[in-house]
C-alpha cells in the first residue's frame, strides 16, 4: 500500500511531536493530585481522535477518571473493530533514578524516554495515527471504535459499569489492544494471553505504639519480624507458592505446548546480563518463559515499617505493611484467588499481632485462540510488515479488562503489541523505540485490511 | 536537709521553665540539618552549668557534635563524681502520631510531653538543678564534673577519642548517669546493668532496575521476598536467635538471680493491656523481665523496599533494605557480635541477589555490682527520698559509653534513673512526669552526701 507509506513518511515528524505532547501530561491515575492532568489528557486524546477522522468522540464521566470514546461507522454491514488503550500511567517513583524527567520526554539513541511512552500512550497513539492514515488515503475497510480509558493502572474499576451501560454503542466484532511486547523486532511475536491479577495490602500491628527496642525488645512481637515470617512462608524451598489450593485451577500446559514455547528464542546468559543478576530465581520444574507465561506467581510489590531514615533509630515499631500481588493463569479466577490469599495470610498470623488485609484491584487471565480470524489477521499483518511470521507467546502481564470484553461484549481480543520487555514499564526510564512506534503505525492498517478480508470470506 | 527542700520548693517553677527552654531546641543528632540546633543546645547547657555553680564549663569540638564539659573542684582530697548525660535526642518521626509538637513542650496531666523530656534532657537537667541546690546551700560534699555529650543517640562515636584525649581532666571516682527508668514511683528501682548494642543495615539487590512484576514476576528474585526469608530465618519457632554462636558468650543467670528478678512487681495482664496486645512474644523458657533484661535479642528496626505509596503499583523492585539490631548481655562483645551478625546474613544470602551489610554504632553491655559503694550510696539516697529501698533490676536499653568509662577512665557507673518504661522513649509523645523530675532533683543531693560519707569511711 504505497499510499499509506507515503502519507506516513510525509507526516512522521508531526506524529512524534503529537505523541511527545501527550507524554508531557502527568496523567498518573493513582494520585489524586493529578486529577486535573487526567482530564486534560482525556481532552487531548479526544481531540486527536476527532482530528484523525472519527465521526464523533467524547469524554464519558465515571466515578473515577473519564473514559474517552469515539467511532467512525462507514457501513453497518462491515465488521467493527474496537480499539482499546489507556491514557493513564503508573506513578513515576522512584524519581531519583530517572535520567531525565518522567514527563519531559527525551529522544536518545532512537528511543523516546518518558513515563507512558510504551505503556500505553505511545502504543494506543499508533492506532490514532493508523486511523488518520487510512482516513486520509480513503482506505479504512472497517467500522472503527476507540475506547481509551484512564484507570487501567489502578484496576479499571469503573470500566465494567461503563461497558454494561453502553453495550449497544460499544458493540464490535473484535477488540484490538496494543499494550504488550514483542520478543524483539527480529523475532516479532503476538501475545496469545495475559495473566490475571490479584493485589492486596496487609497491615500488621504489634503494640499500640512505637516502642524502645531496648526496653521492650524480646518481649513484644515485632510486626516487621512477623510480616517477614508470613512472607517467607508463602514460598517453599522450590519457590512453589505454599497457599493451599493455589494451583488447583491452573490448566497445566501440555507437553506439546511447552515444547512449542521452548522454541521461542531465549538466551539465558543475555537475560541475566540484561538484569545484572548472577542467578535467576523461580519455580522449580519450569523454564523462565514458562515461569513468566503459564505459571501463576506471588510477588511482594512493596514493604515498609519502622525507621527508614538516615542513621540508626532503635525503635520496635507498632506497624508494618506490605503490598502483595499474584499473577494468575487460566482458569484461576481473581475473586477466588484474592479470598484464598487473604484467608491464608490471616490464618497464619500469630496471636501476638493483629492483621488487616484489604484488596486492591484484580482481573482474570485471558487467552486468544491462535486459530481465530483475529489472530490470523494480526499474524498476517505482522508477516507483511516484518517479513517474518510472528511467534505466539504467553504474556506475563495483566490486562484485566480483556476478560470483561469477553463477558460483557462477547468479543475476543487480539494483542498487537509493539513494546519490548526492556521498555522499563512501571520503572524509571520507561522508553519506547522510535522504530517500534513507526513500525506499529505501519502494521496496524494491514490488520484492518486482512481482518475485513477474512471476515468477508467467512461471511460469503 | 531542710535547706535543700526549701531552696527547691522556692525555685520549682523556674527549674521547669528552664527545662522547657532546652526541650524547645530540636537537637536531633542524626539529622545533618539540625547541626545549628545542636550547637545552640550545647551552648545553653554550658550556660546552665555555669549558672548552677560550676567553676568552669566549655564546649569541646569533635568531628561530630560538641561535648559540653564543666567542673567544680572543692577539694582535691575529696572524691569526684562525674555526671554523664546527653543533650541530643532521637528523631521525632513519625510526626503525625504526636498529639503536640515534639519540640513544643506541653504540660498535661502532670507530665511534660516533648522529645527529650525523659531521654535525656529532663534527666540530666535534674543534676544541674541538684548541683545548683547544693551550691546555693553550701552543701556540695564532693568534687563534681559534668560531661554532657551530643552523640548518644547516634552511637557516641567520638566519645572514646574524647575520653582518651582528656583522661586527666575527666579523672573521677564514679560516673553517675540518669538515663534509665524505675519500675514505678511506688516501686523504686536501680538498674544494675544495661544491655549492649550491635546495629547494622542491609541492602539486598536483585535486578539492576525496578521491573514490571507481570513481565518478570516468577523468573527473577524479588529482594523483598529474599530479605523476608533472611529475617524470618533469624528466629526459630521458639523465638531463639538462630545465628550460630549467638548465645556462646552469654553468662547465664543463676537460679538465685532469676528468683530475685521474679520478685520485681510484674503484672502480665497490665503489661499486655498497656501495649494493647492479646499475646506477648519472646524467647521460650524466659519470663518477660528476663527477656528484656538478661537475654540478648534481635530486632528489625526498619524495613523498606518497592512501592510504598497510595494504591497499587505492580513493581518487582530492584532493592530492599532493613535496619537490624541486637541487644547484648554480659559477656557478649559488640564488635564480635556485629561481625557474627553480618557474616551470618551474608552467608545465608542466596546467589540470586547481592547483599551489602554495613554497621552503625554499637556498644558493650555493662553491669554495676550491687555490693559496691556507688550502688549502696544510690540505694540509700532512694530509700531516703522514697521511704523504700530500691529493687535492683537489669535494664533492657543500652548506654554503650558505660563500658568506655570503665575501660578508659577505670570508673564504675551507677544508674540513677527516674524515668518510666511508659515514657515513650524513641516514640511519639515522649513524656517525663513532673513528679519524677522533682523527685530526681530531691534525691540526687543525697547520693552525693552518702557517697562522700561512705568513701570517707573507706578512706579512714
Amino acid at each position: 500500500m504505497e499510499a499509506w507509506k507515503n502519507y506516513q513518511s510525509q507526516n512522521k515528524e508531526r506524529f512524534l511531536e503529537e505523541l511527545l505532547g501527550l507524554l508531557r501530561i502527568p496523567s498518573v491515575s493513582a494520585r489524586s493530585e493529578h486529577k486535573p492532568d487526567m482530564i486534560r489528557c482525556a481532552e487531548e486524546v479526544k481531540n486527536y481522535l476527532l482530528k484523525a477522522g472519527l465521526d464523533k468522540a467524547a469524554l464519558f464521566d465515571t466515578p473515577g477518571h473519564p473514559v474517552v470514546y469515539g467511532e467512525k461507522i462507514i457501513d453497518p454491514a462491515k465488521p467493527t473493530v474496537l480499539v482499546y488503550g489507556h491514557y493513564d500511567v503508573q506513578p513515576p517513583d522512584p524519581l531519583e533514578l530517572w535520567h531525565s524527567g518522567p514527563f519531559e520526554p527525551v529522544i536518545k539513541d532512537g528511543k523516546i524516554f518518558a513515563r507512558g511512552s510504551a505503556d500505553d500512550k505511545g502504543q494506543f497513539f499508533m492506532h490514532v495515527k493508523a486511523l488518520e492514515t487510512m482516513v486520509q488515503t480513503n482506505t479504512l475497510p472497517v467500522n472503527i471504535k476507540f475506547i481509551i480509558e484512564g484507570e487501567e493502572e489502578i484496576g479499571s474499576k469503573n470500566l465494567e459499569n461503563f461497558l454494561e451501560a453502553h453495550k449497544a454503542m460499544l458493540q464490535a466484532d473484535v477488540v484490538l489492544i496494543s499494550d504488550t511486547s514483542m520478543l524483539s523486532m527480529e523475532n516479532p511475536s503476538i501475545d496469545t494471553g495475559v495473566r490475571g491479577l490479584t493485589y492486596i495490602e496487609v497491615e500488621v500491628t504489634g503494640a499500640n505504639r512505637d516502642l524502645h527496642s531496648g526496653v521492650y525488645g524480646g518481649a513484644v512481637a515485632n510486626p516487621i519480624t512477623i510480616l517477614a515470617q508470613i512472607i517467607a512462608s508463602l514460598h517453599d524451598e522450590n519457590n512453589h507458592v505454599t497457599i493451599p489450593g493455589f494451583y488447583d485451577d491452573v490448566v497445566e500446559a501440555t507437553l506439546e505446548e511447552r515444547a512449542a514455547m521452548a522454541k521461542a528464542p531465549y538466551d539465558d546468559a543475555a537475560y541475566k546480563a540484561d538484569l545484572g543478576v548472577d542467578a535467576l530465581w523461580g519455580e522449580k520444574g519450569y523454564t523462565t518463559n514458562e515461569r513468566t507465561g503459564i505459571r501463576p506467581t506471588l510477588e511482594i510489590n512493596g514493604i515498609w515499617g519502622g525507621y527508614t531514615g538516615e542513621g540508626a533509630k532503635t525503635v520496635l515499631p507498632s506497624k508494618a505493611f506490605a503490598k502483595i500481588s499474584c499473577r494468575l493463569v487460566p482458569n484461576q479466577k481473581s475473586p477466588k484467588m484474592e479470598k484464598m490469599l487473604i484467608d491464608h495470610i490471616v490464618s497464619i498470623t500469630p496471636p501476638s499481632v493483629q492483621i488487616k488485609a484489604t484488596a486492591h484491584h484484580g482481573g482474570d487471565p485471558y487467552l486468544t485462540p491462535i486459530d481465530s480470524i483475529e489472530y490470523k489477521a494480526a499474524a498476517k499483518a505482522i508477516e507483511t510488515s516484518f517479513g517474518k511470521a510472528p511467534i505466539p507467546v504467553r504474556g506475563g502481564g495483566s490486562i484485566p479488562i480483556t476478560a470483561l470484553f469477553e463477558s460483557v461484549l462477547h468479543c475476543k481480543t487480539v494483542f498487537l503489541g509493539f513494546g519490548l520487555d526492556s521498555d522499563n514499564l512501571h520503572s524509571p526510564n520507561e522508553k519506547f523505540d522510535l522504530f517500534n512506534f513507526y513500525k506499529g503505525i505501519e502494521t496496524i492498517p494491514y490488520f484492518h485490511q486482512y481482518y475485513a478480508e477474512m471476515r468477508g470470506e467467512v461471511g460469503r
